[in-house]
């Protein structure tokens, strides 16, 4: 029987596939297409997602439809687009850039003075090189995106701006994906697809929740998963209209997995009275995942969790993050392109939110079975000669006896004793082997 | 309709009156009054105060009466009182400063030598200028109180101590003022009218909450309130005697108003358990004042809240304070006099106590009507135009909606997002009048 | 009657004994003896101590037993032993030092060359003068300790290891004193008699609590006390398999007295988690001892706690020493000798734990009797003079009546006004005595 001693060199316990170079390949594939909150590149990414995913499926929410207090918008599709220069000269063409256009905006072909056309006009005077992401979703307005040093060169003369857009009755989309686990307590991943040509955010998302999907359904698990590919806000509020009780009812853990794709560093946004399940896990996994992390406060919120933990929703929603949104230079411009995320980025991005999600899958509750510290010498467990050292070797798994008292879970342990997670586990499967410890039955879940 | 940006610009949105002026003028005609525990000086301030406040009743509690474990002492009066040195000068007069003559001295008309005198004579080494205040309640003595250099400069001789006094059966005498709300739960006010001429502590206290009372009265009010104008230590006592049932069962919070006329500093000194309403709005209170405050504890106590907050009558009752008595040089002195407090000082008081005042009336605890965020935009609260600088402007409203859980009052509501608590409090009197927030019956009271 | 203020200039208000010399002695008596989990040197030390402690008997759990997990071993005795070299001088010799030889060796005579010889040496790099304290309990081996720098100066030859010991059936012996107090609620001290010549680890603990014991005996107790001289962790989980249910009832908490004869530091190791009268009175004991101490968690566990606050087990019990094992460079060596203790340092660690049975004892939870403060004055508790400087001087009187609710014991009382808790119980008992407190029932056993 293997000396407990022989754990302790093995802390890295899960084995998480590579995935890196595959997402960003997806990426790059997705990364023109002209995505909103609405249309058909939505559309075109959730098929080009269902080939990952075969069992993904596509639904819609007809335009019109009354989704809490919110009313799916039209559709929108643009065909082609250009603003067009006194000297014939094209400023901005949406073949370019997606981010030329103002997302949602309505057709237009008209001719304007350069007065009358900077009221349609957005730039960044502190970015002078980047075309901004605007959109103008539930008013109606059309616009130019470009850059600012473009726009200050902007001769006086007649303009002409031209979108070959429709703003329509269709539908809204989203893919939807359901891995049965062993029981229906299930755990939520959402991720969105409503930005047109912006990699970190938001790419990396569908792509790192793709590769999650993936690895998910290759094993068994434990637990059940819903995983969501939604236009953002409308999208989960659509989606919550449709299926509050029933996830109120089996959620456990959710993430929000955005801006996953870039390696600069790791943030933890918790749910909106932190303390859940998705919130001990998602911790437990960054702070052995060894890199460290930004913290996050729910008052710097800013995606779906903003749905998910409303008052009245209430699902411990939390977000593993790289770079978060709005703290990054490229953000919501033209500059968070390819070269903003990189396979490292997406890998380390994927395998913090996988930590996050096999300790929820491993977490529960122990009780050691017998009182007083058992024999491990006679199970081979212990060193049998007792010297000013040995005790050192084996106190972690002394610490997982000790505080093994059936009222902390994996997580809890591992913090209190301050012992890796994987580690603790390791251990505590070992212990568990053996009759030392018992799991509490539904422990861990909350 | 105005978007909420206007909202923003105008954050103190509680308008109080001017009243640091009338509030000085009103200590300085009181300052001459020889005040202490009972007496004509007492009868004196309350009949002056009466005017200010036609709605006070002057109540009495005869001599001997027991209060809990004490006993209404006798009732003091002075008409003069003289000491006479040696050579016939006039060492000290109780025509100069009633500070001259220990607090409840008995007659006296008695020759001594300097050293038989000086077991009666008290000074402050440490303050040579300043004439201390000095009582004996609760024992018969008799004394003369001077400024040390003054004392050290004493020839030796035969000295005449003179003081026409009396100790006599009356009554002990306080002011109440009862003003009605909509409901029965109450707010208390307690200030004290037994120190003599001395200004910061206090009458600083009693000047102040005359103002307050007036404020009170002049608008219509959630709460009840209980406004006393009590001799200190055995005033708060007497009136417990006679109305502690009552009190228990109403009070929801209060506050001992003292030591409020000075300009120097803001202090607050909590409840004995702390956390009360009284503790949350006055803290609160102080936060979104502006000035920062000294944080004192209960340990530091040394008013009436020594009897508010005593076992078995526990009432919730703070004090918000400026310069706290003991903490500031003047203290206790004829130093204390009209130049330590201000029109500047004694608005500010007042400011600060009428805010917490506000802040408990308008305390409520509120759950947002629906699940999910609204959809703020069509109702004109929201910008229509999203960029990367346009989530900032709504983050207030947003916050408020997302933590507004039916869990939170608006203290805590306030405290949780770090927003000016008017601020938010105008917030939610807009999404509440939009029905987008409402009110959970009987929060925000403890 | 005595004004208060002279009861503050005594605020050491228990007068212990001076045990110091006394303990030192025993120890020295002690030393020499060969103490192991069984054999004859625990028996000798055993009836030294019932010398002392003549109302102590000693138990026996025989040879094979069956305790929880475990099973009593077989009894060790040794009676000589000697590693003679190539040229038959003395390597090693039991008669010089019984750390010279591995605890519990089986008996040996052979020849061996230096290099077969290594496997059976242990010594000490890092402290090449000490020979390190070596046992194999639970696996049959046999060897020799010495200092390493004697060990580097081996020459290659022939040496000859010779252990007359035996392993063969006895028994597990332990000695119990139980002290009856006014109730059967009890407090457990258990310190261990298994150590060879090491004087603060362990000989330290049992004349420390043979010193306790007669203290503890010599007066009226309110609780009785269950005092355990055991081998280390087979003795008392020999013990508690005998006792569990009933210690599990009666124990409102538990000291392991180790390490508590030098005069270097304090230390406090709580129990598994924290909180119990155990953990309150030793810190209360501590803070107030006034020599400051090092503070432990429960991780950096060692004894017999291990068994106490194990799973299933759960007594409250903590540990009070000075310098703690393993962080003092003599631990489990040789130099851990007599010059290691003196009788400052014993008296120092009966001090603290005496007092925190003090502590234990008078902890009791106090409500005043009356609403609002009582007048003190007229019971000569209070100065009748109010000057300035009066008030401070009954402050830690009214701090007590303002804090004593009926939720406070005397260590909650104590360490909320920041009073000295041997003053703060002086005090109690003083108002107790004048009705202005009651203790209420059962209180502050937790």
């Amino acid at each position: 029987m293997k000396p407990v001693t022989e754990v302790e060199e093995r802390s890295d316990v899960i084995t998480l596939p590579r995935i890196g170079e595959d997402a960003y390949r997806w990426a790059s594939d997705l990364f023109p297409l002209c995505r909103s909150l609405t249309g058909p590149g939505v559309r075109e990414t959730l098929r080009y997602l269902q080939e990952l995913l075969p069992a993904m499926t596509v639904e819609s929410v007809p335009t019109g439809t009354k989704v809490f207090d919110w009313t799916v918008p039209k559709e929108w599709s643009v065909r082609s687009a250009t603003l067009t220069g006194p000297d014939g000269d094209i400023v901005a063409d949406f073949a370019t850039s997606n981010l030329h256009v103002v997302g949602y905006s309505v057709p237009v072909d008209r001719k304007l003075t350069l007065g009358q056309l900077q009221a349609h006009l957005h730039s960044l005077p502190d970015q002078p090189d980047a075309i901004p992401y605007v959109t103008s979703y539930y008013k109606e307005r059309w616009g130019f995106c470009l850059p600012h040093r473009q726009r200050l060169a902007l001769k006086p003369g007649t303009y002409h701006a031209r979108i070959d857009s429709d703003l329509a009755d269709g539908a809204l989309n989203y893919g939807e994906l359901r891995i049965a686990g062993e029981c229906t307590d299930e755990v939520l991943l959402s991720t969105y697809v409503c930005h047109p040509s912006l990699a970190n955010n938001e790419l990396s998302g569908p792509v790192v929740t793709a590769a999650l999907a993936r690895w998910l359904a290759a094993g068994r698990r434990r637990y059940s998963y819903r995983i969501l590919f939604i236009p953002e806000t409308i999208g989960s509020i659509a989606y919550l209209s449709r299926h509050l009780d029933e996830m109120k009812r089996r959620t456990i853990a959710g993430y929000v997995v955005t801006c996953v794709g870039d390696d600069r560093t790791y943030s933890f946004l918790p749910s909106r009275n932190d303390g859940t399940l998705a919130d001990r896990a998602g911790r437990a996994a960054l702070a052995w995942h060894g890199r460290g992390h930004v913290a996050y406060s729910f008052l710097d919120r800013g995606s779906d969790e903003r749905q998910y933990c409303s008052p009245g929703v209430d699902l411990p929603v939390a977000s593993i993050m790289r770079s978060k949104y709005g703290t990054y230079p490229e953000y919501h411009t033209s500059l968070d392109d390819l070269s903003v995320i990189s396979p490292e980025g997406l890998q380390g991005g994927f395998e913090a939110i996988a930590k996050a999600l096999w300790i929820i899958e491993h977490n529960e509750v122990w009780r050691a079975t017998m009182p007083c510290e058992p024999q491990l010498g006679r199970r081979g467990l212990y060193p049998t000669l007792s010297t000013k050292d040995s005790y050192e070797q084996v106190r972690t798994m002394m610490d997982v006896l000790a505080y093994a008292d059936g009222t902390r879970d994996l997580i809890a342990l591992s913090d209190r004793i301050g012992a890796d997670i994987f580690l603790t586990q390791t251990i505590i499967a070992r212990l568990a082997e053996y009759g030392l410890l018992d799991a509490v039955p539904e422990g861990g879940r909350a």
